[in-house]
């Protein structure tokens, strides 16, 4: 390790961060609307990737694409000979998020996790440090799922939670299959998925909520995640005149929804730690004189303990028998996902915890309410991540802010817990 | 009246108007949907319009249309030179309702008034009888308000009620001006609205709700017309992300939206005549893992007592008031319509109410929960309603219907009631 302790403290390039963070956010753009789309393995999503590939081969990067479509650029580390044992595949350690967008997105969900990859390879190779590992910067196909589910697929396939031929006979929401859309845009690699497992796996990204920013920090330790339930719900009831029918009468499918609404926001504050949200819903036949007949739902519940999720699907369960009854209605719901809460490994948000705290900046550990490709490969590597703020919780929209300074102090983290990692000289990221 | 009393009885050819409202339920029909549609002053509707004309001219009526293209036609009186006043316009006895449809709809709403009024007139002549006062039957323009607002449009500017150069200035749903249309479909008449200004007023309608069936009844004697009150409600709060917005800081457009619709439940139920619904709703962005950042909905209430339908709106107000400080959200709320109950003439209900008991018909006094033609000719002349029971309370929908002897009965109580008016003598209605 002689050689490393003799090289040049490594320091993070802010400027070269932001730069490409915007230079990736012109990509897909839309002048007139604001934003950027680039849904996953559209001609605009290829140009997100052509622009990463680019960005890692200029790094000089070892660049592989698996069958899934997963992007990986490899800084090796020291040569073979040293790593001791033959037969063993060296694992690295993987930094990673994903680039693809929902329509109409902001600059950050996903690129600063990958960018931030970029730019802490950046200072090893500025420093011209080996580092004692190889370090890889991940790019996941389809995190969003706003064309193709289920969504954080590229993590959940390379961590053998999807079979691969099931993922690439996806279809889309425009009935394109997800393999003939890979191959198209060329990005159908020959790896296996699962080839590159992590020694540890490190996720850099925006909150995507307010909680930072309302507590005025700087820094989340993210030390779990919320388990997650999506269901879509389906009333059966009866259209009649709006003005004739007595409301014992009624099989009002919109009263039940409506109903059912407010019961979940009951359940959300009695729980606690329950975030239940019904964000879209249609009455049919939506006339402002009849009575709806269908009322067709989704329900998103999560929770960070999984006998607190399974308790909150309970209740509501209970309470659509009931109303059910009551209204003289059918119910019938549809799981549309249901993913256990992950608790990330603890020794790495210590770490994180370590590096913020000797970097001076305020943090707190926290639960990450939105799912990422990190809790799929928590399955397969020791994995934690690093939050920064999200202005006014606003993402997944062109008003998606985080702030420049707070986007490099992010990234000096994310360098600083890889140098811890990799055994580099600590005192190179004191604050100077 | 000497002539009267020789005359033959009275009697309905039932078979006839049964007849008749079949072949008007073809005009517009959808062989492949069911049900029917003509919208006022479509294509559709000018074609079941010109049916109706060749049938009053079978029946030898005098048929005039006025300029906002109501129907009258009328079985004349004895001859002026007995009516006894010269100035006078002899007022017709006046049946009436319409014949434009809503989307999809039944054949018997509005069309069944009409020719029930035409039954009525083919006694007369079938019996050779002159009635001691001219008889009228119209068919109103743009009653159900399917394409251009307001409904009961024809009989509000026949009453007064709307200016008729509004009322030609209508602009449809399809973008079209009613004027126009009008003179396309050569149904813009020349007489002023208003000339014909009713003695009395009676129309015959299915009930197109559940309660007479639901009472093994045969007929509804209508004494009044529930007050109607029309809103849209329009929620703003802040689109957020589901899993990451803790419940208190979020300003969920669908959650106040949803608590709305029960709390309009709770309203109707405790005010006990108040009726209230909910048939349209909408989420923005309308996606899963999003807070809904605004919700559009309408609320229908409706009550027989304009007092407790003004004491349900301000409780309404009240609630959205309270629920928008507490979410954090702006709510604008926009009447679309408001009407004040209508007392039907008592005298007309009891004339009713007799005859159906004369002819051994089950019967109950009753309010009307949807709006009709009568209500607004009410403005001007005492008039009172028929109503027949509708299967499972179903109306607008193909599904629509009433018993072919429940149609012919209460056809024979509009025919029976007429003759009490105009002093036919009653023997002849009694069951034979």
């Amino acid at each position: 390790m002689s050689d490393i302790k003799a090289a040049v403290p490594l320091h993070l390039n802010g400027p070269v961060l932001l730069q490409q963070l915007r230079a990736l956010g012109e990509i897909g753009a839309d002048p007139v609307a604001g934003g950027r789309t680039r849904v996953a393995l559209t001609d605009a999503e290829k140009a997100g990737r052509d622009q990463v590939v680019a960005w890692m081969r200029e790094l000089d990067l070892h660049v592989q694409v698996d069958r899934i479509g997963n992007i990986f650029g490899t800084l090796p580390g020291p040569a073979k000979a040293t790593s001791g044992q033959l037969n063993e595949v060296p694992r690295p350690l993987m930094m990673g998020s994903h680039i693809d967008t929902v329509i109409n997105a902001g600059a950050l969900d996903g690129c600063y996790g990958v960018l931030g990859g970029l730019a802490v390879v950046r200072a090893f190779r500025d420093a011209g440090i080996v580092p004692s590992r190889a370090i890889t910067v991940a790019a996941f196909t389809n995190e969003e799922g706003a064309r193709f589910h289920p969504d954080m697929m590229g993590s959940l396939v390379h961590a053998g939670g999807l079979p691969l031929e099931e993922a690439l006979d996806a279809i889309g929401t425009d009935g394109a299959r997800l393999g003939d859309e890979l191959a198209r845009i060329g990005y159908a690699g020959e790896m296996t998925p699962g080839t590159l497992v992590p020694h540890e796996y490190l996720e850099l990204h925006i909150e995507q909520g307010p909680v930072l920013e309302a507590e005025g920090l700087e820094i989340g330790v993210v030390e779990n995640l919320q388990g997650i339930s999506w269901q879509q719900i389906t009333v059966q009831g009866n259209a009649n005149h709006a003005g004739t029918t007595p409301t014992r009468l009624r099989h009002d499918a919109g009263y039940v929804a409506a109903a059912t609404v407010a019961e979940l926001r009951r359940i959300a504050v009695e729980s606690g730690t329950t975030l239940a949200t019904v964000g879209t819903m249609t009455f049919e036949p939506g006339v402002i004189n009849v009575i709806a007949r269908r009322a067709v739902f989704t329900v998103d519940m999560r929770d960070p303990h999984e006998q607190r999720l399974a308790a909150s699907e309970a209740r509501l369960t209970e309470f659509l028998k009931k109303i059910a009854q009551e209204e003289g209605v059918r119910i019938s719901t549809e799981r549309l996902a249901r993913f256990t809460p992950v608790v990330f490994n603890a020794e790495l948000a210590d770490v994180i915890e370590a590096s913020a705290r000797r970097m001076g900046l305020s943090y707190k550990r926290m639960t990450s309410g939105a799912g990422h490709d990190a809790q799929m490969i928590a399955r397969i590597a020791p994995a934690a991540m690093i939050f920064v703020p999200s202005r006014g919780g606003i993402s997944h929209n062109p008003r998606e802010h985080t702030d420049d300074d707070q986007l490099v102090r992010g990234a000096e983290v994310l360098l600083d817990v890889v140098a811890q990692r990799l055994g580099v000289a600590q005192q190179a990221h004191l604050p100077q």
